[in-house]
């Protein structure tokens, strides 16, 4: 399983804080060892670092945990690679071109077998996640007109990650610089930052920051995450099968569908004891 | 106009030398100050830095410079902007996926009012270097099949190419990672380093590197550069149409194709004395 995370935000905000937490599970806090990848956007533009090197020691993450880049939408991967060898073309996030937009997405779960409809966008790596990808990508291309509202896109969206989430663990990111929709399969949380601003401690490493000397009244900030980063703040934990449509830090749609428990996730999250015992 | 970069070589290669020259015209020997970016393959991912700040100065930049990032086929370009505002979007190289590939392209020149043809690609930004590249991404999946020979390729790559530079200047690296397709319409040159290695010295900046120290008897590396990145060696220049197809560091397909004269062009050249005195 991998590490998610995504930022929604009315201001270009950077990530350093955020990022700080989550890299120390690449290889130290947590199993996360194999890769790690995060996408900015700037404007409709987007900047992308991308590490098949564990991110708790990669000289790149460091570089990146200090450069304030600014950004109102930005998603962040790190890997436990289960499906695909670790080399660069299997590490996440993923961006094609769709309609004039970079489109840019990350994956936590497994859909073993999985292989994408036809369509013009095709894997480079052999992940099951970057066929996961392409499929949508392909879905989207030739269902949706181009013009299509967010809404409109995030109904499709639902019911592809529906469909996913019916033959394995699908929990998922995808933004085209203007939303980012979030899916839970299984496991992922949220917190909205506003006025007034607050301090914060990171969980995985002696960090913390004083948020009302970093921002205005005005922003608002949403982290979305696998699982909280901070042990002083109130997250929101998805419900299985819970979505979220952000644009500008704010929830603009939502919902939730039904997704069966897979037997193998249920045993690796509660482990049945006869087994174990 | 702008300054480009590319590498081929037969066995994972660092830029840093070349790079490190490069990025001293990004505003400091040159005029090139409006962002730079630079691909790297590592099989058929491909790592990418890009930054709208001036590379001499850009810490990114000075970053990149120092990583031993090795690749078989890097393409880098730095910007001065003149068509298209100085923003992300617009920072070259552009990169986009055809039949499970990334390809990578970067132009040096100019085409007013270029626009593609019609076809699943589309530009980001708004610059005529990423409509070019639209343009051929579109015309090979359109034309080509999937299995297509390298040379086949350089023969429909060639003939856009032609096409293009008889509406303005059109200078461009292009790879998908297996080979690195050359183009000059004005303004090209190139250095095939093997055995016996020996030293070189940048003509930007003080650098000196021993290539013998850093390779093997076996090892074949080309740098194709806009201009000539050392003084104490023999670069070959690339004639006007002249177009060289490289794979694992050596020329693999090359020709030479009818290009005329810009007046622009010539004037920016070789300005008329008489209009200036």
């Amino acid at each position: 399983m991998c590490e998610l995370l995504g930022m929604s935000a009315n201001t270009p905000t950077d990530l350093c804080f955020s990022f700080t937490g989550l890299t120390r599970r690449g290889g130290e806090t947590g199993p996360h060892k194999d890769g790690w990848g995060v996408a900015f956007y700037e404007g409709k533009g987007v900047r992308m670092f991308h590490d098949p090197e564990p991110c708790a020691t990669s000289p790149i993450a460091d570089f990146v945990s200090k450069l304030p880049i600014k950004s109102k939408n930005a998603i962040c991967h790190i890997r436990q690679a289960n499906v695909g060898n670790i080399n660069l073309a299997n590490t996440h996030p993923f961006t094609r071109e769709l309609w004039g937009r970079y489109w840019v997405f990350a994956h936590n779960g497994q859909l073993p077998n999985f292989s994408r409809r036809t369509g013009v966008y095709e894997a480079v790596g052999d992940t099951d996640s970057e066929e996961l990808f392409c499929d949508i990508m392909n879905n989207v291309r030739q269902n949706l007109p181009r013009d299509a509202m967010p809404e409109q896109l995030a109904e499709k969206l639902v019911s592809l990650a529906k469909e996913y989430a019916q033959q394995g663990v699908f929990n998922c990111l995808l933004s085209n610089g203007d939303w980012l929709f979030t899916f839970c399969s299984t496991k992922l949380a949220s917190i909205t930052r506003r006025a007034p601003f607050g301090p914060a401690c990171l969980s995985d490493v002696e960090v913390e920051i004083d948020f009302a000397a970093e921002t205005t009244p005005k922003d608002v900030v949403s982290i979305i995450a696998t699982e909280p980063l901070t042990n002083d703040e109130q997250w929101d934990i998805y419900e299985r099968g819970e979505w979220k449509l952000w644009q500008e830090g704010e929830v603009i749609a939502s919902g939730k569908v039904d997704v069966p428990e897979h037997k193998k996730e249920a045993e690796m999250v509660a482990p049945d004891p006869s087994l174990h015992d």
